[in-house]
């Protein structure tokens, strides 16, 4: 056994000689790990025992009990402690009361709450009585301020009564260790206590502990004890050894429960070893509690230096440098934290307990330049004497972590990449996007599924011509449908917003509304449309054309009213923030554009390319869908053919504009996704128009609508399958996109184009498909005098294709991970229709995030891990990138950091928070 | 080097020395390994060389020239085999001529064909044609009785002509060898070759080389010498060992390709080492052939007792013993394979060579007993001294292949596990229904997707109540549809045959069909039905009600004639070999059955439990689904509960008729699956019908229908996703099963449910639905004072589900691989849409073959070795099985006993030949 491990297997005993902690977090636990390292700075830490994570295993070994090495190893470490603070565990004289907390190396559901008062036993509690009533004035403060958990129903007590109160402390105490030890290690639902607790009250006349009197409060501990006895399986164990050694066993059974184990299985943290346990001493000397009004007023006079608050070190909400937080002289922990009472703020200490203050500010200092971040500090005075109970990094919204972290590098507290990582990507969005105004907003006639952020506030309208008409006259405008088609494209792009009753996040609307970074929201199931008389019902509401309409595109609520809107103030120091990002991060950020002007706003976003050049959007534009169209009702091959001859020169220019943009950076051109059937008119009016206009009997028309219509087209006849049947279609685009490459090249622009093949499920279909690319590369720059480097790939987008990944490889020149499709397959869930169900997921829970918006990393994230790992093997030389919405999500980014891709693609409105976001995943991957 | 992997190592030598073989079929091939099997049992084959499978990885290491190595000991294999021979490779006097053949361990595609008459050079032909001057009668015969694939396009020669033809022998083997490596090695196409060919004969004016002349036979060889020469990108390597270097590098090459890498990557086959290669001596002394016409006549007199043949020991037809083949006196062996001209019997060579006829049926007696298996031997005799080639085991038909079964043990040639894998599973569809009798039948009007086996004839008719009506007078009827729906279901029982336009392998009509054993084509996408008429146009056709329609469900071809149909034979045999099967198959074999009267047929056949019954179909029976739709009208719980209160008895009849049947074999109960709408009528005609039936408004009706619409239904609100929405439906359901448990318990019979939780994609469903499962089960039978085990699991039918594996399976008793809608997911293939595209898929070979039918297991396979693995990692209890259209199909099944599945489920039909191929599986996988 190495040093190292042996250290592991020990339990740390803290603020006593102060030592390095003995091992990480991992060994230790987040909460551990910091009142170790806070110790061994010599900050004035309450003394406590930490034991190690790999205990939990040994008790799951042991059936759940603990294994008598571990009571062993806890027995000698408690001597020590009590050696250290003069005290003894169930001792009626001097007794050590102990706090009882997880503390799991990780943030993970399924821990047990706090147990205080852990050496409080009936005959403490009866001696602690007569020791008060023999020493009434002794001003401490005390006891539990260290977090609530422990299920403390009322704490506060009547400073207004005389002091000899402080003798029913021990009973209070005791009270509350029945209650928490009932609930975290018996199992118990709380009930119990809560009918004697009532019980109690309604006979005393009373509303809280702190006006019950001496007998009625022992009665009330003595009460819940017998709750304890009836409900509980075994009797209440009165000796505190054995009590401590079961809360130990339960905070490792909650660690070891089925549900945990699956969850941990789940998030692949099956490594875990297991959760530390911090045993803290509570702080006070005897153990009474000083009572305070609930009505507020502290106590003065003798114990105005003594108090408890918590000291914020910097501004949560601006981020400021200046002391925050509050301070409740004569206080209990748990009423800064229950809100019981309005408390102080902290610099209010300064009068109350001046010198402490200047050491709690001067630890303030310390303790942000050890954690190198902004930090949220719980203490205690007592008679002018500073303790420090915890701290952890401080809460912050998003626009104060860019500040704070500007501000921590500039005072050099810690380096740009620690900075970096301190920064809340949602701060990019927020400085983006106008910022809806609610203080005065009421409540929203409905909510929707958010699909793309920001606000907007105009005039509902039903039909998208109208939007057109009345922008041309500066109104705004709300464009509300049941959803939209490409043929509202006008419309959408002059309304300041637009919502839809149904689809989902991935629905027509959605995406076109991402890409131009409009304010949108989708699948609002509460409305109704009646187009003809051009209004809207949505629950009591009725909303008339013209009404007025505010839509928050974060929070997905929609007000029939005109709201304010705060208008975004650019944070100066993003670019900066990015800059770091930039230096650091291994991940390419490569942006979805499918024209010119869209490859040129993400340059001025910072993209290094084009991930997904949609070709499919290019058939829609108003001079192409005819003959695409004409393309679709064609008999056969020369019909198809004749009809593409004449789409191949406006494709060509298309690309020749985005090659000019673009020049040497990479550009992927996904050849035709979706189904034809998208490309024809549903309603019987459009297809008369369409056939009108093509000069055929609407017939035709109908006919080749019912033809293509299918069952589930997102599983149809769609991507590379159209290929293989149609190969004619692919051919146009292909020779398109080399020519478009030749004649930029010729013009002395540099080119770096990547063709990429949608939906394939085998390697076969690329082999073929890839064939045919090659054949016209190789025909067409031959015909054009030219030598250009074509990659040619293929989007990983079914899990099959996932699971070929080594065949696929050796085909590809490089993978662009199709999440949405890849997200859809894997779980069965449609995105068009999930919107009947997936809300309902997230509320039970089911769900902790919708898997559209951020990457559902445990399972899907499985085939791409596993193809990344056999592709790469396969081909050493594969490129490997994400092109689905999960591009621009942070946290999604950071995984694809991890699997290894090479480059992110999103939209170009996402990709600063994408590079953003690759930075930090860069910094963070090293920090692991 | 273990003695074994050297021997692997070595060439081996075979036809001299008498030694068993050096390794199995992976170091030898399995022709090679054959070859070496027949020699060592002292079976008179023309000696050759057996290159180890090793040596084909060697040779891509060195950059796919063959290493020194290899040419070293390929030379002092040659120099053995020369010696044996007494002949020499490249010598002029006495030239040894060998062909080339790949032996790869089990079929692959992507071999090099036969390269023939490698050893023979210009010098070599020149001195033939001057032997055969000087010796003109020595009757012998040789060449290449090996097989064809050469690409020799004419060897017949004219026996007409004197023997001094005899003298062009040389010329035309010259001629062979170059078209054959200028093909097969040289990967040249064959064009120029057909071209030389056929300006000769027209110049010539002849039709076949058998009628040139020794100087054009020259200029021909010459003339193809040119063209390699010409195209090729090296010089015609006239060294006969060059060739033979580069022949061998070639084949080794094709195993080697991209191409053929990816295919064994797709199918498992990465750890292949490589193909064996045979290099064999071809017969005859001086390599002189006698021509025979190409209009039969052998030439009688000195060479009548030589000749070339092939025995085929039992017939290939009928299974019966008895010799079978043909036999040419004076033959070269392509002719016999080229079917250029008619041979004899085989029983003819008993007058012919009486001894060597004998020996060879003596032969084949020793080899039937060697391989146990009827045997196809193909053999020269010269000079009546037999030669045998090659041997194989014989083609047969299915209904052959049980009778060769039954006969091998009875004679004790083999063991009745043995004698199990000799059967064709086939031949169990094959005696269960009547085959179509096509011998007049002509062109069929149209096919289909085969859904359905058998065949059915009757008078078309379009639409269901017709069908009963028909049937009622006794008339048989054939019904066709667009597609039916759930309404349709009285005219589906009475009909003989089904057949739909629209839909795939399992639309509704396919699985309704299959249930019932019914014959059925779908997706006959050449069909247009106009109801208000009554008749359909196929292409030309016009079919009235009425008219004669005939319908084969084995190949999907549909006759507009009234054919014969021959009645099936029930083979007695089948019921011993599945006695044999059920004897050593370890896969249990389940039905999928809905109703009691499923169940009975299911126990009939031979199930062992029922592995699917799914409760959806009890709603449509016409009792239940205004019930069922009053619920789905509901505005909210209540009303939801209130309807489900009555159809509670009715779900409990079922469960309680079925337990009945099923006593104490496992009854593996789905809860509801298919999506809500699917009970909503969807014209208006049959939406008015329910709205008057329930007396609410039709728009109420059309309001909820539109609501309920989906986009992609397959992936929408279904499964566990309504009982996380609607819990009320599971636990109406879930209450019924266990009280349909515990009142048939009650009566004495036992029972064993499993109550079975679909489309779950996170543990989490589970979680919650087991809850509620487990809580109404408790509730129920402390209720009804029962004690019952009931199974939970779920369905394991989305990639995410098989992706979570680990935490599911510790919440679940059992998994069901749901593999149709595995591999809709895994693949992105709509069943109902797939027939746009899956035939071209087919057509093209991009499939092997239709996902749908025959389980693929390379790709959607790996999710279920994963989930298998981990599931039983996490939970060693755990139950596997499959209830997808899977289970029924026998090389799927084998998949599912490989990969350790506990059982298959099929529809009662399929449970013989499912059950045949879980003994097969268990056989074949100890053989490994």
């Amino acid at each position: 056994m190495s040093a190292s491990e042996t250290e592991h297997r020990m339990i740390h005993l803290f603020g006593g000689q102060d030592s390095r902690p003995h091992g990480g977090k991992s060994v230790l636990g987040e909460k551990g790990w910091r009142l170790a390292s806070m110790s061994a700075l010599g900050a004035p830490v309450p003394p406590g025992l930490i034991l190690p994570a790999h205990y939990t295993g040994e008790a799951a070994k042991n059936g759940g009990r603990l294994p008598d090495s571990v009571r062993r190893a806890l027995r000698e470490a408690l001597s020590q402690l009590e050696e250290i603070t003069g005290r003894r565990f169930g001792d009626e004289s001097r007794p050590l009361r102990l706090s009882v907390r997880s503390s799991p190396p990780r943030p993970v559901p399924f821990s047990i709450g706090t147990v205080l008062n852990l050496g409080v036993t009936e005959k403490i509690a009866q001696s602690m009585e007569q020791a008060t009533k023999q020493v009434t004035e002794q001003a401490t403060v005390n006891d539990t301020v260290n977090d609530t958990g422990g299920g403390a129903k009322d704490s506060a007590k009547d400073s207004a009564k005389d002091s000899a109160k402080d003798s029913t402390v021990g009973w209070d105490a005791y009270r509350r260790l029945i209650e928490g030890y009932g609930v975290q290690v018996l199992g118990l639902n709380g009930g119990g206590f809560e009918a004697v607790w009532n019980e109690t009250m309604a006979s005393e006349g009373v509303e809280g502990a702190h006006e019950l009197g001496l007998e009625a409060l022992r009665s009330l501990a003595l009460g819940y004890r017998e709750v304890v006895v009836a409900e509980g399986e075994t009797p209440w164990p009165e000796d505190p050894m054995e009590q401590l050694y079961e809360t130990v066993a339960a905070a490792y059974g909650a660690w070891n429960a089925e549900e945990a184990q699956n969850w941990r299985i789940d998030h692949g943290l099956e490594h875990l070893p297991g959760t530390g346990l911090v045993l803290q001493t509570m702080a006070g000397g005897t153990g009474q509690g000083h009572g305070v009004s609930k009505h507020g007023g502290s106590k003065h006079g003798d114990s105005k230096n003594s108090g408890a608050g918590r000291l914020i070190t910097r501004v949560p909400a601006t981020g400021e440098k200046k002391p925050h937080g509050n301070f409740l002289s004569h206080a209990l922990g748990p009423d800064l934290s229950a809100g019981i009472r309005i408390t102080g703020h902290i610099t209010e200490m300064e009068q109350a307990a001046p010198e402490a203050y200047a050491e709690l500010l001067e630890w303030g200092n310390r303790l942000e330049g050890h954690f190198q971040d902004a930090m949220d500090i719980q203490f205690t005075v007592e008679n002018g004497t500073l303790a420090i109970l915890s701290a952890r990094p401080s809460q912050r919204t998003a626009k104060a972590s860019l500040k704070i972290a500007l501000a921590l590098v500039e005072e050099e507290i810690c380096d740009t990449r620690q900075g970096l990582i301190r920064v809340d990507p949602a701060v990019i969005d927020e400085s983006m996007h106008p910022i809806l105004d609610k203080a005065e907003a009421g409540q929203p006639i409905a909510k929707g599924l958010p699909a793309s952020p920001g606000s907007a506030v105009g005039h509902a309208i039903f039909f998208a011509e109208q939007a057109v008409e009345l922008a041309a006259q500066g109104v705004r405008t709300i464009l509300i449908r049941n959803e939209t088609t490409p043929e509202d494209i006008d419309g959408l792009k002059v309304a300041e917003g637009i919502i839809t009753a149904h689809g989902g996040l991935t629905s027509h609307a959605a995406v076109v509304a991402r890409g131009m970074g409009k304010c949108c929201i989708v699948g609002v199931g509460a409305i109704s449309i009646d187009y003809l008389v051009n209004e809207m019902t949505v629950g009591d509401h009725q909303i008339k054309r013209m009404d007025w309409i505010s839509m928050d595109g974060a929070s997905g609520e929609i007000f029939a009213a005109e709201l304010p809107q705060i208008q975004p103030t650019l944070e100066g120091g993003i670019a900066t923030v990015l800059g770091w990002a930039d230096a650091v991060r291994r991940l390419g950020v490569y942006a979805n554009a499918d024209t010119a002007e869209d490859a040129r706003h993400a340059l001025e976003q910072g993209a290094g390319g084009i991930g997904l050049c949609r070709t499919e959007h290019m058939f829609f534009e108003i001079d192409r869908i005819p003959l695409f169209r004409k393309m679709i009702l064609a008999l056969d091959q020369i019909g198809r053919a004749a009809a593409l001859a004449e789409l191949l020169p406006l494709q060509r220019k298309d690309f020749m504009d985005i090659f000019r943009v673009m020049e040497d950076r990479p550009v992927t051109i996904r050849l035709l996704d979706p189904p034809l059937n998208e490309y024809l008119p549903k309603g019987i009016r459009s297809q008369t128009r369409m056939a009108r206009a093509m000069g055929i009997p609407v017939e035709t028309i109908q006919r080749r609508t019912e033809a293509l219509s299918e069952t589930n087209p997102m599983m149809g006849h769609r991507g590379c399958r159209l290929a293989i049947t149609y190969p004619e279609i692919y051919n146009m685009q292909v020779r398109a996109i080399v020519e478009a490459a030749c004649i930029v090249k010729k013009e002395g622009v540099q080119v770096n184009p990547e063709i990429m093949v949608p939906l394939i499920s085998t390697s076969k279909e690329l082999s073929l498909i890839r064939k045919d690319i090659e054949r016209l590369v190789t025909q067409v720059t031959g015909e054009l005098g030219e030598t250009i480097a074509f990659r040619i790939g293929t989007m990983l987008e079914t899990p099959r294709a996932a699971l070929s990944a080594r065949s696929i490889a050796r085909l590809a020149d490089f993978f662009s991970f199709g999440t949405n499709d890849l997200t859809q397959m894997s779980y069965g869930f449609s995105r068009d229709d999930a919107g009947m169900f997936l809300p309902v997921y997230l509320e039970k829970g089911i769900l902790d995030k919708d898997p559209f918006m951020e990457f559902d990393q445990e399972g899907t994230g499985r085939l791409v891990e596993m193809a990344v790992k056999e592709g790469r093997e396969a081909n050493p030389d594969l490129k490997l990138g994400v092109c689905g919405e999960h591009g621009g999500d942070p946290r999604s980014v950071k995984f694809f950091h991890q699997v290894g891709l090479d480059y992110v693609s999103c939209s170009p409105f996402r990709v600063p928070v994408a590079r953003l976001a690759a930075g930090q995943a860069a910094v963070e991957a090293q920090a692991d």
